[in-house]
C-alpha cells in the first residue's frame, strides 16, 4: 500500500492495512536498535517537536530518542517552561513554534481533542502523543507489535484489558486496534471502572478477573490512578489489587502461552505482583523496546517515508 | 563589508552598514529552511549555550533551532535548573560554561547590561537574547528585517511603536535600529507608558493612535505586560484595548499596504482582534520564520563567517 | 594495559594503573577541545542518558558537552521532569530507559549507592556523576587530571583537602585516588568536619591550616554548604572563613608553585577569597575543561574503546 496520512491522531480512523503497515515499517526500524551504530538518516534536517502540556518521562523519551535514531532534530517543549504561562492560546503557541520550519509536532495534553484542533490549524504533521482520555495511539500500536511479534497474528486472540477503562485512552486506543486486527476484546475492572455501557464498543465487560483468567490469550494491565480512589472509584488499593491485580497464583491457572502486557509505569503490588511483573510471561520491557521502533515507523511514514514504498494492495 | 565584532550586545552600537550586512546574510540562510533537508555544516563542532534566566519558548526554541541548522551543538541551560540556586555569581557560571570549550553564550537576564558583564568576563562570543528593559537586539533585526523583504527598503517609511515603549525592550532595540535605516518612528501610547521624555530618542511621541493610523506604513504593536495593570499603568485592559488596540475599523482607516508587526504571544483582542492578527496585513508568523534565519546570521557571523565574505565597502 | 570495566562506579576500587589509564585517555581527548570542529566519531549512534535525580548545573552540561564531543546522542532526564513523580521504582525507571536502547546511564542521586544498584540492574554502562556523601569518581579523576598536567606526578605530593571532609563525596573520592597515586593526604576543618577517625583512611587530620600551610604542594578548597551552619557544625561563616579560607596572606606563605583547587561552585569570600580564585596559583577553571575531557574518556573506556587499544602491561 502506499501511506498517505500526513498525522497520527488515533486508531479509531485506521483501517486494519494502515495498522499493518505501520507495524510492517516497525518491524523494519526494530533492526535498527540493534545495530552498533544506531541511526539511520531517513529524517536528517527535519525537525520534531514534542509539545508536552502533561509531564511523562517515557514517552518523551522515547519519541526523542525515535527522532535522534531517524536523525531528525528534535527540540522538546513542556509546559513548565512554556509561554502558555504568559496567556497564549494553544493554537498560537502550535503556529509559532511550526513556522520555525518545525515538520512535525508530537503532542501531549490533558483536553481530548487537542491533537486534532492542532492538525486542523497548522501545517505540520501532528502526532497524538495521548490526548486526555481519549486516544494514545502509539501506545496501542507498540502493544498490537508486541503481541504480534510474539504469536503472529492477533486474529482469534483472546485480549483481556484490566483496570480503569472508563478513563484510560491507552484502553480506547487498544479497544479500536485489536478489534480491526481481528482480536476479541475483554473489559475487566470494577463496576465504577468498567460500566456495562462498554459493550457498546464491541468488548466483553466482566467484573470477575478470576472467571476469565483460564481463556485469555493476552493480559493489558493498565495503571490504576491513585487518585481514583479519592473519587470513590475503588474502596482501596488493597482490595483493588486483591480482586484485578495479577499475581502468581493467578497466572498459575492461565493459558501457559498467556502475554502480560502494562503500559508502565507499574504500581508494582497493585496491578500486577513483582514476581508477574518480572517473570518469564511479562513483556513489559518489550513494550519499551518496541515503543520505539513503532515511534520511528510513525514519524518516518508521516513525514512521506512510506510513499515510495510500494506493496501488493 | 567584513564583519569584525566578537558579540551582537545591542542595536544602539551597530551602524547601519553592520545592520544591514546582517539583514543580507539572514537572506542567504532563509533558502535554508524552505530545503528537504534544512541543514549546513557551517558551525559542525561549535557550542552554543543556551544562558536563559527568564522563561521563554520561542526565543530559546528559535536559538536552538538555528544553532541545529548550522550543524552546532546546542545546550540549554535555565535558571530553574541552574546552580545560580546554589549563590554561584553570574560570572562564574558563565566561565565555568565557557571553560568547557564553549564558542557561543545567548544570554537572557532579567538585569539590563548583564549579557555587556558577561563579554567582558569570557572569551567566548556573547549574544543578547534580552536584557530586562534595555535591548533584545535580535528581535529588532527580525522585525527589520521582515519590513525589509516585503517593502525593500526601510528608508522613509513612517513606523508606529505602540504599547509600553517606557518598558520595552523591544521598542528601545527597533527605536535604535529603525532610525538608523531611515524610517520615521512615532512611539504611540498612553502618557504612562510612553512619556513625553521619549522624543530625546528622536522619536515624535503620540497618546492618539486614530489621528496617525492613515499615515503609518507598519504598526509594530508591542505586548502588554497584564502586570502592569496593577502598577496603575493602564486603567482597565478593555481601555486600553479600546484606545490602543488595533481593530478591523481601524485598519479600514489605514494605507492599503500597511504591516502588522507583534513580537509575540499576541493577547489576543488586546492589542490586535483576532481577525488583525489573522488577517491579510499581519505578518506576525513571517516574523517567527525570518527570526530563524536573522539568528542563523548573527550565529554565524559572530563565529568568523563573514570574515572572509568580501563585499564593496 | 586492556580496559575491561563496564561501569565507573567509584574511585575506591579502581587500582593506580586503571587510574592513570584513564588520566591518558583524557590526556588524548583534551586536544580535541581545542579544535575547530571539537568532534571525534567515538560514540556515533550510542545514547547517553544523564539520570539526574539531584539539580547540577556544570556536572549536567559537561557531561552532556562530552557525549556530543563523541558524537553520541545525549538525552537529559532531570527528577523535576520525571515519572518517579508517579512512584515508579528507581530501577523500573532505569530499566525501562535502558529498554530503549541505552548504552550508558549517567546517575546522580542523593543516595549513596544507588549508581551501583542500578549497574546490578541493567545491562546498560552505569557511570556516578555522584551519590550522596559516598563517590562522585569523575570529579576527583578531574582533580587528580589537573594536578598531573602541571606536575608530571602526583607521586610524593601533600595535597590538602581543607573543609568538610566528613560529608564530602569529593573528598571521599579524593582521598582514594589520590593515595594509590602516591600522594600523602592531609584532611582539614573543624573537629565537627573532619573527625580524628578520618585517619582511619589513611589521611593526615588536622585543625589548623595556618600549621600545614608551608608545607602542601596542592590545596584542594571543598565547597561549605551553607545548610551545615543550621546543624552546628559551624559558628559563622566568618568564623570558618577566619580558620580555613584561603586568603591572600596564607598563600603567601605557600610554596611558591602551589596549587589551588576547587570543585566548584565558589563561594567567594569563604573558602578563597577573590583574588586568590582568580589568582595565578588557581586552577579552578583548568578543572572544569579537563573535567570535559575525562568524562570523554570514561564514556569512551567503558563503551569499548580502550578494549583495543594494547599498552605494556
Amino acid at each position: 500500500m502506499n501511506w498517505t496520512r500526513k498525522h497520527l491522531l488515533g486508531i479509531e480512523d485506521l483501517s486494519a492495512e494502515e495498522i499493518l503497515y505501520i507495524l510492517e515499517t516497525a518491524d523494519g526500524f526494530k533492526e535498527v536498535s540493534t545495530r552498533s551504530i544506531k541511526k539511520v538518516p531517513a529524517l536528517r534536517g527535519k525537525v520534531i517537536v514534542n509539545l508536552f502540556f502533561e509531564p511523562s518521562t517515557r514517552t518523551r523519551i522515547s519519541f526523542e530518542l525515535a527522532g535522534a535514531r531517524l536523525s531528525a532534530d528534535v527540540i522538546n517543549f513542556t509546559s513548565t517552561t512554556s509561554s502558555t504561562i504568559k496567556g497564549e492560546s494553544l493554537v498560537d503557541t502550535a503556529r509559532n513554534i511550526e513556522a520555525m520550519g518545525v515538520d512535525i509536532l508530537v503532542v501531549r495534553h490533558p483536553c481530548a481533542g487537542v491533537p486534532h484542533q492542532l492538525a486542523r490549524a497548522v501545517k505540520a504533521s501532528v502526532v497524538n502523543a495521548g490526548d486526555g482520555t481519549h486516544e494514545h495511539p502509539t501506545q496501542a500500536l507498540l502493544d498490537m507489535f508486541t503481541i504480534k511479534c510474539l504469536r503472529g497474528s492477533l486474529a482469534g486472540l483472546k485480549i483481556a484489558l484490566v483496570g480503569d477503562i472508563s478513563h484510560s485512552r491507552v484502553a480506547r486506543s487498544n479497544i479500536w486496534g485489536l478489534q480491526k486486527l481481528g482480536a476479541k476484546v475483554y473489559a475487566v475492572g470494577p463496576p465504577t471502572m468498567v460500566p456495562a455501557a462498554l459493550e457498546k464498543l464491541g468488548v466483553t465487560v466482566s467484573h470477575n478477573l478470576d472467571e476469565i483468567i483460564p481463556e485469555v490469550d493476552v493480559f493489558n494491565m493498565l495503571r490504576i490512578q491513585m487518585e481514583r480512589q479519592a473519587q470513590g472509584l475503588f474502596p482501596t488499593i488493597r482490595e483493588y489489587s486483591r480482586l484485578f491485580g495479577l499475581n502468581r497464583e493467578r497466572l498459575a491457572r492461565a493459558k501457559p502461552e498467556v502475554l502480560v502486557l502494562h503500559p508502565g509505569p507499574v504500581n508494582r503490588g497493585v496491578e500486577v505482583t513483582p514476581e508477574v511483573a518480572d517473570g518469564p510471561r511479562s513483556v513489559i520491557l518489550n513494550q519499551v523496546t518496541n515503543g520505539l521502533a513503532v515511534r520511528m515507523a510513525v514519524l518516518y511514514l508521516i513525514s512521506g517515508g512510506g510513499a515510495s514504498a510500494a506493496t501488493a494492495h
